[in-house]
């Protein structure tokens, strides 16, 4: 069943440790096939260096494992939620990557400082509020992918433009079009998070990039005249 | 004698290079067999690129060499203290890791201030007081694991609850079940110790964690009704 | 055509993930043959674990493409111009890397603050202001490369003597001779900007190089006299 | 001609970049036969993939070339005058390694703040001044090996105690019995450099360690009744 998927999360998994993301098993990675109205994710707490592709677990779009011996992560009902939500992305990642998850424990969101970030984050990254208790009770990892949403819709902002945010006090979700583009925007996020970091410290002064860099940066890769890279 | 205790520690020693947490021979496992009384123990200053099991040396609860050619570490004392005290540990790590090693020298308390955090210690990591001379001259190593278990003692923390200590000016030690989950806190502690220093660089108002974060992240992989991971 | 080239440039472009200076196909490396009055330069966006030596473009110097199947780099554009505009120079590297990227977003130029600065550059190194919307309309990359030129004369810099530039809110872009030397430069720059910001981290006060000891340190390895290396 | 010699020169040259102590070339180790006065330099400027052990340089106690047909490290005036002056020493490497150079660009000593420097250096390792334009105008390299004596001198420290020094702008240089011990005082000194800014950085009023434990550590490893590591 979705072998393919299956696959392609496997081995987005395999990135994060590769780019240093992750320690141990911290992180988790899952990609959706809309036609069936399906996700695969990691399973929980399986180490990395023994896992396989036939480990990966699938969901249906409410969280419920539909096939799959192990256990999926445990974050698997925001992973649902995100998807539910935002019907354009097809991959979801999650770390506690350095750099990203110190901002997320500063409580702030991570300015576009630089045209690292606006090559793929179009604007600054929201950080989304921590969960109250109720909304822990309630269902801590399902409240979690609504926070995320709800973040979104009061600032407005467009899950593919925007494709990743910081939770406070925990670290990041990055998505994106697959599995491996939402790797890349958690690659990215962390090293905008490191490099802004080190800027204010050295130029206490220091301004986000202009609004005409941002946006001249940002659509000549994603704008409808991109010309970036191959066709 | 207890070779298969040797090869556990032996092999939780290789992991102290390969997460990056020590250089040259600066840093020490020790697992125990508690039905045995003896616990076993990395040589002191051999290098880690030549060591073999065997070389691992078997300790009582005393500190005394049972078994082996070689000088235990020169911390074995410390080891022996911390086995009597917490009966429920099997593991012991120290290292001079980064990160960990800074907060000592700033001879502070590591808070949480992240789920990173949460998911393995229950609250802030202590920082032990200095010895005095008189502790130093009765003997430093020893001494050093009564200044722990004071520690402990004095603000009521359950030690696998909180699996590690800093000691002031010098650097960590961790704990756990076995040899390997506390290398793994060894890994968990320097990790966290590098995010909170640069989240309250970030913004010098971060607070800790909420107490109900805090709560619920230690107890979904800890708690009776833990459900991270697979059973 | 240019084979010998683009075995270089590919050659020195796999250089920069070697020296950590760039993540997935952020940079570009480039070297000119004089002569022919062509260039060579990376493909846009290429993976570089498939990008073949086959793989790179040849330019003109108004940065046509001559030969080639991919696109060029989409910064051929600012290469094309520092080539006119700086005849004594041989390659161009243009990288996102982390230090450097740091002082650039902070739009600081970097001063000479050490002997590993001296070594290389000879007195600070500019950042160079941010485009205004009417050079973006006019073509960004381009005037990218004139915003260089422009900063160089104003400030009265060889550019032999100070290989290198930052560009508010972007980046570096190194050169030399050859690709490799300007691949050696920006990672002498990555490191220098590492070293200055922790420097004046540590101690507020701290002053850039004493003119002398600037003197002696460039001047051994590239005066007249110089004494550093074989012959 | 000190083939064995020449081969522990080589070898300790490589364990530079393999411990993260230099790029590139920006690094030189030397070691000493006292009974043949004569001592074993790296080449100057030469690249560490192809460089052998038969391109190692002989040298007398004048810095004159006795053997080989490569240019010995620009630095040679420097280990000749730290040779003569330091009779207990057999080893001695120069690096620009990042943290300490960070402590030599800010003209800083490096107090002695944990147990991990007061393994290796009995209190700070001291900063030396910049040279002056006459001792510039005289020779360079020797009168840097002036300064660093005048600074154990004025200061009344040991070689052997305190191993390291740095050069105000500069970088550090180590020494040690052998070619070993001073790469291994390179790495120590590097670690305390990194550790001790970011403890200032954590804890602005963060104190040196005290002298009774610097006192313990320093001589329970190097003291007449030293018991760390094997007979």
């Amino acid at each position: 069943m979705l072998e393919a998927l299956k696959a392609e999360v496997f081995k987005a998994n395999l990135e994060l440790p590769k780019h240093g993301l992750i320690k141990y098993t911290w992180g988790n990675v899952s990609a959706i096939d809309r036609e069936a109205g399906l996700f695969v994710i990691k399973p929980s707490g399986v180490d990395y260096e023994t896992m396989q592709a036939s480990d990966m677990v699938v969901c249906d779009l409410d969280g419920n494992v539909v096939e799959g011996e192990l256990n999926p992560s445990s974050d698997t009902p925001t992973h649902a939620v995100l998807y539910q939500a935002f019907p354009e992305i097809g991959g979801i990642v999650h770390t506690h990557s350095t750099w990203a998850t110190i901002w997320a424990q500063a409580g702030l969101d991570v300015p576009a400082m630089g045209t690292t970030h606006a090559d793929t984050f179009y604007g600054s990254v929201p950080c989304a509020r921590f969960l109250t208790q109720e909304e822990i009770d309630r269902g801590y990892e399902a409240e979690t992918g609504n926070v995320i949403v709800e973040t979104f819709k009061a600032r407005g902002l467009e899950p593919l433009e925007v494709p990743g945010v910081l939770l406070h006090g925990h670290g990041p979700f990055t998505w994106g079009k697959t599995a491996n583009s939402a790797v890349m925007n958690a690659v990215v996020l962390d090293e905008v998070a490191k490099m802004n970091l080190f800027a204010r410290e050295l130029n206490h002064f220091a301004d986000p990039l202009p609004q005409r860099i941002l946006d001249k940066h940002y659509l000549r890769k994603h704008g409808k005249d991109a010309y970036y890279g191959q066709k």
